[in-house]
């Protein structure tokens, strides 16, 4: 089954394309009526572990806004939950962990998922995908990074100031090390299986990676990032590095150290919109490929808005490969479907001159 | 009256000081028990509204913490209060404007407010906790910058997308504007009128500026706090530089343009822990003051890793005057106030080896 489309592989390992590929961060999901339709009927959880209806909304924004690539329905919150913890859906608030990590004992009782059993769901899903995608578009696999998966484990759910996990890194980094080896070791595993499944590019989100200082994003998150790569790398086996799944990272809120970060070993980093696209490719274009940046609320904007601002981001990356077109974050709920199709219409159309 | 520390204010302008002068954000607040003591007994806005509530905590840090200056106890949002919205207090929640913002005739409707009238109470808690504090310290005066008041008078309260601001934003730029102007006019006037009262120091807090993208911000938020600096420095008369009532800027989460910002013509800008202040100061050092910047969840581990922690900060900033020490943002209502201790203590003591 040859992939008919495979511009955000090649973009994402700077590899020359005829167009700028563009999918959007959460693109399965609320904003569309169709999503909603299918949500009715089930509970998000529901969705997550039925391969059917993971599918069916993974391939509705191919079909509806004709986006380059089908980022599989899931969770980044799946993997705390096959290591043992209790994930509840809150209703408007999102899943929580009802006992959240709080002690060494709470660390020892995790266990190492295996996930061909215990997150058979999502490999099921992809495959599915997959097949009934036919090779019009790559799947995309995804987990959470360790950080952001350490931290909704230890506050439970999101949070304003975070001071749970930030007492533990401060309070008891050791055991702090401990729960992100333990994830970092299960997300390798995971993510693995996904592309063993049939996920043609993979992205690690890191969320909550500009809660932290420089200093402390570089001990506590970027190392589990860097660790996590090497280790999916070495379980793909020897490839070419033009050959192998690539994988973008993406950490939100982070806009220092990008020198050290296009060595953390991802072949696409993915930057919000408080990010100048052309100054990142200055400094890591020449190794990493970049994603991003439109700021999601431009698209309740008019389509003449949304043009212009889509415009700016293909000039900020400037001519040339190696750009995967996105949002600088999630798609808001709200937004109008049919602002989304003028944005993917337009960059597909216009990024053709940025590419000779 | 003669202030026996005036070290913040010789900071402020980058003159010479004996040690790094302290105070923290929100420091008259929940986390220490005489305060919430008072509050027991009176809601927020009446608090807020009653000079001698205000004024008692207000000084309450500088008895108990032995902080360098006194921020006024009061709110940002009584600025759109006094222009006419109706402000309420809402548990759990904070303030909250029932009536946000919509359209071009909410604009109009606003009034110019004559501080010296509709925000009596600001001015009489500033002259009163002048004269309760005899000349321990300064009294610091404070406002919300133009952009953040914008975002609270169109959102109605906080918010994690900020949909409705940017709306307006992307739909409705000339109104925007229109309203940017109004609320730059008005906070002109209440800065230059606490400065009149006896605030020896004004803070301008930007809490939403990063939520934009670093043109936006220049257009939408740094513009107007230009204006409103140079309005407040007119308003004063013709002064020296170096005479004249410091003015610090608080672009929270603004980690761009640092050489556009070292121009807005505020004396110092506060940071906060996602930048060096290593690097900070060599882009902005030459010309501004720098404040900040530990993490506020610091302030939850033990008195060794606060010490640790603090004299990385003093550390980063280096050798020489011009910095004033505070968190990174405010702190958190659930921190031991003999933590704060240590940390007030540990930075007036090991400053001074800095200093010369």
């Amino acid at each position: 089954m040859k992939l008919q489309n495979d511009l955000i592989l090649r973009a994402a390992k700077r590899l020359p394309t005829e167009r700028t590929p563009i999918w959007i961060m959460r693109q399965a999901g609320r904003y569309l009526p169709e999503y909603r339709a299918v949500r009715a009927k089930h509970d998000f959880l529901t969705m997550c572990k039925t391969p059917e209806l993971a599918s069916e909304v993974t391939i509705q924004p191919v079909d509806i806004i004709g986006v380059d690539a089908a980022i599989i329905f899931s969770d980044i919150l799946v993997i705390p939950e096959a290591m043992g913890m209790h994930l509840e859906m809150n209703e408007g608030k999102g899943p929580v962990f009802t006992s959240p990590i709080k002690t060494k004992d709470d660390v020892l009782k995790l266990k190492d998922p295996d996930p061909s059993k215990d997150l058979k769901f999502v490999l099921d899903a992809i495959s599915l995908t997959k097949k009934e995608l036919n090779g019009r578009v790559p799947v995309i696999g995804f987990a959470g990074a360790p950080w952001t998966i350490l931290t909704y484990m230890v506050e439970g759910q999101g949070s304003k100031s975070f001071s749970k996990v930030k007492k533990l890194v401060y309070g008891n980094p050791e055991l702090a090390h401990s729960l992100l080896e333990k994830i970092t070791k299960a997300t390798a595993a995971y993510l693995s299986a996904q592309i063993e499944a049939g996920a043609s590019i993979v992205q690690i989100f890191d969320t909550w990676a500009g809660i932290l200082s420089p200093r402390d994003y570089q001990v506590f998150a970027m190392r589990y990032v860097q660790q996590l790569i090497s280790e999916i790398k070495r379980l793909q086996g020897p490839a070419s590095t033009e050959k192998d799944t690539p994988i973008i990272y993406f950490p939100k809120g982070v806009h220092y150290l990008m020198h050290e970060l296009k060595e953390v070993g991802a072949d696409a980093i993915s930057v919000d919109w408080t990010l100048e696209l052309e100054k990142v490719r200055r400094k890591i274009g020449d190794k990493v490929a970049i994603q991003g940046n439109l700021d999601p609320t431009v698209l309740y904007a008019e389509p003449s808005f949304i043009k212009r601002e889509a415009r700016k981001v293909l000039e900020s990356f400037g001519k040339g490969h190696g750009h995967i077109f996105n949002l600088g974050h999630g798609i808001l709920p709200d937004i109008d479907p049919a602002n989304v199709k003028v944005l993917v219409n337009y960059v597909k159309e216009e990024s053709k001159s940025f590419h000779h």
